[in-house]
């Protein structure tokens, strides 16, 4: 019965591509309209068959690596861009798509109530993983979120930097000035600042692992007097800060708790202050993330729309002086760290396990593909209370002191 | 007992800034903490106090433009300033003015319904007025939107043509592109794109006035063979166009059509293309527009908020590549666009009377307070169909030859 279901839904999904599929009972099935991407799955798992009808997105990521589903020489990227197509020109016809949203719309909400025991538990759960990993798939800074990449011959290392130099200019920074780092990671953020800019830094984090290596390489760095990187949930932080940054962070917060964010950032920020907001974002109406990423990689996350996000701005009385739309850079950025994370197997299959590992590489690639077809992107909010804290030209950013260093020290180390 | 109420709402309201008033008996008042801007208002016709009380905004412009409220040094800017100021100091509190705003929410749709036959009696209201009246205060071109200021020391006619040149670059344009122009105005802009970069333009509007001048211009310039201005609405153009243009026209098509105009500009769009929307925006949560200018200057006339833009845009398959927010430039336009308004005083009030030329000042500083003050900014947003459409970082707008082009003609015109 469910291979029947499964066969009368792909017969209908599948619009465009080919997809070839063998189920666990010998027989085949072939949809699509014959164009590229074509790609070929094996199903040796029975259970999928119900499981795919029932929930796609989470069956697929689970029996990938589970190994209940494998692709024809591996081609995971070529699946998740025909899954992704066939969605895509289902939504495209669906211009009253928002009506049927309201269940949804109450499950997201319920997925994102994100009160701070719980937040601790959602941010344990990715970050708290052997700092080795992260080692083993980052850049030599840690930097885990999207890259700027001026060129694409960049290497990961380079846009890293170039993405914090892109940052530091929307921050107009000045030596001295108070800035807090909302959700700061490994700390590289936080050491640029305070080493390249002269900034005093505070910067909070969920994440044991993170705070102990953050304090660790500030230690390292001789930075203690400029940088303090403290164990706490942003809500709990006081005081007024110059400068606010947040990157990577706000995909965390869940729709419910934006309010709160935003008066957060308004009630930090000095009344001639600067954030710069830095989340995933998509660029289609409000939908419900992924169950595969929910269950798996990060528990009480939420991709914004922009109208979400601007919305909960504008009832903060914060300006929005700019909104920088960061499309491709982070598929650019996934297949660096996927490249590496292959790179690595090995080693990683040694600190978890082949179904780890399979995890992973489904994260970053059904991430990767999403980016690339186009589903998502990165949205740079930069806010002010006062309407003119920031130039009235962006022309600042692209001749920028922070910018201008980062191709010196390029051309420096090329010759 | 409409100056006793009258007395109340100004002691309540005034709380920054200091108002001294003489009213219609002779009495006085002062009003507020005696801080600067201090402004002296004579209220001389009975029936203000009454219409202050019911609608202080509508009553406000009428006193002045039909000389029952005069200021003292005619000082109009401080007496604005002193308005917007305390407005925005008792919305600062109100985090839930959301929740207070469904009245006039009602009210605010039905004041944009705005069907076809209707946007043609508004625009008829504002743009066919006396072609001389414009010629006496926009720049050489007609440009009838927010200029660019890239310094404050720009000339109106330097800040336009940068304008020009900057939605330029952000169309990337090519020669023998077409181009859809949605209110083109006086035609300024489809010249300037046919001409400096070799486009094919058709441009609409509902104006008689605009698309009579436009077509002369056409014809003098000998571009017939590459522009054409047509007497339409926008919502009967059909095709496709390679690029779409559309400044300082969104204003006036209403919240209820936001979903027509994005499906219109979506429809009509390549699939490769590029459109670039340049509207005021309010960086605040929805309000209603202003009574006077809504009754006076731009009947069905509606700024929407950043939100209320992007969540019609994301419901329409169309990506936002880039959102510009150009602050304060408007104020600086509309403080060039008065001072031509009191050099050439003489001549409107010949043209037309002493009330049209003061309504015309109150219009022009009541909005170039609103911007100077805050209240409100010009949104450009970048749309394309195809997330690749536009290169993905934001440097080609800093260096683009139509920049650049600009930059030259006048290092030349200074030597």
């Amino acid at each position: 019965m469910w291979q029947k279901f499964l066969d009368r839904f792909l017969n209908r999904f599948v619009r465009t591509g080919t997809l070839e599929a063998s189920f666990p009972d010998g027989t085949r099935g072939r949809y699509g309209d014959g164009s590229a991407p074509a790609v070929e799955v094996r199903l040796t798992d029975p259970s999928l068959l119900r499981r795919m009808v029932l929930d796609p997105d989470l069956a697929l990521g689970e029996g990938y690596m589970e190994g209940g589903l494998t692709i024809a020489g591996d081609d995971l990227r070529g699946l998740m861009t025909l899954a992704l197509r066939n969605l895509q020109q289902q939504n495209a016809g669906g211009r009253f798509a928002a009506l049927t949203q309201a269940p949804g719309q109450v499950l997201r909400w319920l997925d994102q109530l994100n009160p701070a025991g719980r937040s601790r538990r959602n941010v344990a759960h990715h970050y708290d993983l052997s700092g080795r990993l992260y080692e083993l798939f980052l850049d030599e800074d840690r930097q885990y979120s999207c890259a700027y990449f001026r060129s694409p011959n960049d290497t990961l290392e380079q846009a890293q930097r170039a993405k914090k130099a892109h940052i530091a200019a929307k921050l107009l920074l000045r030596p001295g000035m108070r800035v807090l780092d909302i959700g700061c990671g490994w700390g590289g953020m936080a050491l640029t600042l305070a080493r390249d800019h002269g900034a005093h830094v505070l910067g909070v984090t969920l994440s044991e692992e993170q705070h102990r290596v953050a304090n660790q390489r500030v230690r390292a760095a001789g930075l203690e007097d400029r940088v303090e990187i403290r164990l706490a949930d942003y809500r709990s932080v006081t005081g007024r800060f110059d400068r606010i940054v947040s990157v990577g962070m706000f995909e965390h917060v869940g729709l419910p708790h934006y309010g709160t964010y935003f008066a957060k950032v308004h009630d930090l920020l000095a009344e001639d202050g600067i954030a710069l907001i830095h989340t995933i974002g998509r660029s289609a109406p409000p939908s419900r993330t992924s169950s595969f990423i929910r269950k798996y990689i990060f528990p009480g996350g939420y991709v914004p729309s922009m109208s979400e996000a601007s919305r909960a701005i504008e009832r903060q009385d914060l300006w929005t002086a700019d909104v920088e739309v960061l499309r491709l850079h982070y598929a650019e950025t996934l297949r660096h760290w996927e490249q590496r994370v292959s790179a690595n197997a090995a080693e990683i299959v040694a600190l978890y396990d082949e179904r780890f590992l399979r995890m992973w590489r489904y994260y970053l690639i059904a991430s990767e593909m999403s980016f690339r077809e186009g589903r998502q992107c990165v949205f740079q909010f930069q806010l002010s209370r006062k309407v003119d804290a920031v130039p009235v030209t962006r022309d600042y950013l692209y001749r920028s002191p922070a910018t201008l260093r980062v191709v010196a020290d390029e051309q420096l180390a090329a010759e």
